[in-house]
């Protein structure tokens, strides 16, 4: 018999993680904050929750994709919540990103009810969750993770197991504050080069793609020539992502001066107004002389 | 005729650039603070002077390999400095890392002796410099560049001619503050990892080579998984040259936060006595509890 | 009729405290994760509790003097916690460093109770705890803390209210950050100064009581010179407060990349084993070449 | 007989300190860049020269007060510079703000000359120069601050001798960086506690003038209520003060992130446009959403 998937939270990452899984053939019931994201999926056949508790009764696997821990601890355990309607062995798969220590609590919650909890989160942007070919860092365990797999394959191009509860969560820190910092750097490096008199476009064309560039600059360079910084990855939710590398490193005793040095300008650049442009448009505040 | 080439500062890529110049079978007079660096050379053949100006009398061409601008002032402008020696029209070559600023002022103090000044930084380490791969991008005279191309050639696969007087040293503050900012956000980043419970071998798999991870991080991670960090390039440069940078980003006024933050950790660690190593010894010392 | 009070956390302050308290003929009833902390208290008449929800049964205030957060929500809110048990309309004032949307959270949790919430950190270290010249910043309701005011006067020789739920804890965040900065700058600045010559004698003498210098440098510089940093503060609470600032700076988009510079310093200091010693420690963490 | 004084550099400071040495008596030779802003002096008899070398031709004593290390370096040694006009065993008292490394260096030149050096970098702003109460910090030979001590009285209210070539300089870096730290950690903790609803006049009340706060912020703390910020102390000779501070710790090899955080955040004010406002508009900055 066809299972049936709960999918909470439609945003520019999940609605189209759950278009792929509709596209697939699964049978879907849905919920978000804004019921406008879901037109398209309930035209399409999907099922309209009014609470997550409402959407849990009936499910045989939940997907969440929500903004940050507190909107996941929010849907979880909040009024209505999810977690205690959900029936038992239901595996909760959590692609938000959120911190390890958050996702172990949920684990710890969700076991306490007899649910199944993996910490999924996901790599690649929009372009990827469009095409299907996003990555998945999965923790939990792993029978849970092998019998998901389906789904992931759906929305993914690749799953990786990476160990118990919250390890999906810590790889994502690992890879984020890398992908906060890189952008931050090379924009302060072209920034110096472009007040010393050498061309951008020169410099881009030296870096980009050789030894000292992370390839995926190659990929926002096109964005900051453009100019118009569409979000695919909202520099708010990478200021975010690093106050949880932040708060994650202070609970594992780990000094992140360079991180949080990062943290701060993406600070700035919220407090400046940047927060729902693509975070790479740090490169023009940097660059600014505003 | 044969040209003769000057060759002032023989240490760790200094030494492996006058072999290759050797090699080709150009006449050499080389000075360094140190004689013992000079004995193959001198065996090979090359004339051996006692000071920078004894060297500058007879030559056509001048290349200067030294450690930083107060060695490259000493040698041009101090006791028997080389620049009131050389004839008129001689090329000064200065291979060193310095701040773009110096590399001005000295491009003029050789003008005012009619000593045609180019900038020429190198990028590359050990290897490249004893294999003749080195690449360079030059700063100064058009014409200049052009004509000594033929010794690029020989100590380098690659030489980029980028403007004027300091373009070169431009790129190089650059390049290497990019160098020097993606090995400690990698190293806090695998740290963190650790700390959650992630295996290095796992993140190193799944980091290098990847869209995040800067490539010549994948060359670095041998030297850290050795430990040894023999040194291709010396944490003590690494460090000052992010204090050019620093320098130079105060003469332009530009903000660089992220990278004054790197500055300091490479301080710290420098202080902890890791100098000497290889930079990628950072890695460590931020990984460590000392 | 007298009062009975409740004294939850029983450390370095908290001990102290309660001591006043009893002295001035208050009943207590006491509860500590470590009972030997409570001996005298005992002796001295009070009465012990097994766990904070049989405490709270029978008590007219409740004082909380804990080291973090999450001790306070383990206590109020966890098995066998106050919160549940406390009479409506008791009074349980919140002494412990918390950060603000902490204490605005207990505050709804009361309320949901029908318990009164004062958040009333302490200004003062182990001196004034044991002398009754603590400082008390209070938020919550006016009429609330004008009905505890005699407790406040037996422990402390000031209480000002600072208005409603969180304003408490949020004057402490601005205090403990700048406490926590003066340190460490001093710290850089006489470790330059002696690696120019310069003694460290004059320079206390010259910087102390002077206009750069916040006053309570004075007093630190006594277990500076001693060299013991037997801990009235001690070096990790510092640590985690000024990880409370940066959360609270996130939470309310204030970017602070000097607070949060300084936090990875302690952070860096706690890591090197320093955590238990008083902050002041933080000095000759800096001033090592360690 | 009395002596002649020759007096470079009539900014905010200088021309203060110059009519006070006039006020006392003594015969003034003149030289700034803008001559405008000697008229004064001139008009109350002082004499005017066309270059430092001019006014050092016939003067006992020289004073300089300047802006930077490298306007100092243009009086002295470039094109009609002082100090190869200065007679023998002249004193040179050099009351500008510089790095130790460079006042040691114009001591050395100044040594070659037979010229005896002395570095007494002022403390206080534009009200003290013109009070007479500056305090002055001397240092070289300790005869030569003997014999200069009238002309500090004259000038200020204090000098204290701290030792060789260079000490006098030192201590300025001490102090300054504390000068500036300080005013940043209250802008922030300011900015943080607004954002959680406190008013700004109560804290300004509760820490200015008690434990945490330097005393100096006090007299700032004018400014910024009146929000005008002329300027005592203009904000980028601040930030090329700490940028000096950064040479030093380089040089010395002692790390310093806490200070060089704070450049940055001056760097970044100053490129906003705030350079000539006093220091202590950092605060608006800090606090401003832009």
């Amino acid at each position: 018999m066809a299972k049936k998937i709960g999918f909470i939270g439609l945003g520019i990452m999940g609605s189209r993680m759950a278009v792929n899984l509709q596209k697939a053939g699964y049978d879907l019931a849905v919920f978000n904050r804004t019921p406008e994201k879901a037109e398209t999926l309930l035209k399409n056949g999907a099922t309209w929750c009014d609470t997550p508790a409402q959407l849990a009764e009936d499910i045989d696997v939940l997907f969440t994709m929500l903004a940050h821990p507190e909107a996941v601890s929010r849907t979880a355990l909040g009024e209505n919540g999810h977690l205690d309607s959900l029936k038992p062995n239901t595996v909760w798969v959590d692609c938000s990103t959120v911190n390890p220590s958050f996702a172990k609590e949920m684990a710890k919650e969700a076991g306490k009810r007899r649910v199944r909890h993996v910490d999924a989160p996901v790599f690649g942007t929009k372009k990827p969750a469009q095409d299907g070919t996003l990555a998945f860092f999965a923790g939990g365990e792993e029978s849970d993770v092998e019998a998901i797999k389906p789904y992931f394959d759906t929305m993914g191009s690749s799953v990786k197991y990476v160990g118990g509860h919250g390890m999906g969560a810590s790889i994502k820190m690992v890879v984020n504050v890398m992908l906060g910092q890189n952008i931050v750097m090379f924009s302060e490096a072209i920034a110096l080069g472009r007040s010393l008199g050498l061309s951008q476009d020169m410099m881009f064309e030296t870096l980009l793609g050789g030894p000292m560039a992370a390839p995926y600059l190659s990929i926002k360079s096109e964005k900051i020539k453009e100019g118009l910084y569409e979000a695919d990855f909202p520099l708010k939710w990478m200021h975010k992502d690093l106050h949880l590398v932040a708060q994650t490193a202070f609970e594992n005793e780990i000094p992140m001066p360079s991180a949080n040095a990062i943290k701060e300008i993406f600070a700035k650049a919220e407090q400046a107004g940047l927060g729902e442009k693509d975070f790479a448009a740090i490169f023009d505040y940097i660059g600014s002389d505003k």
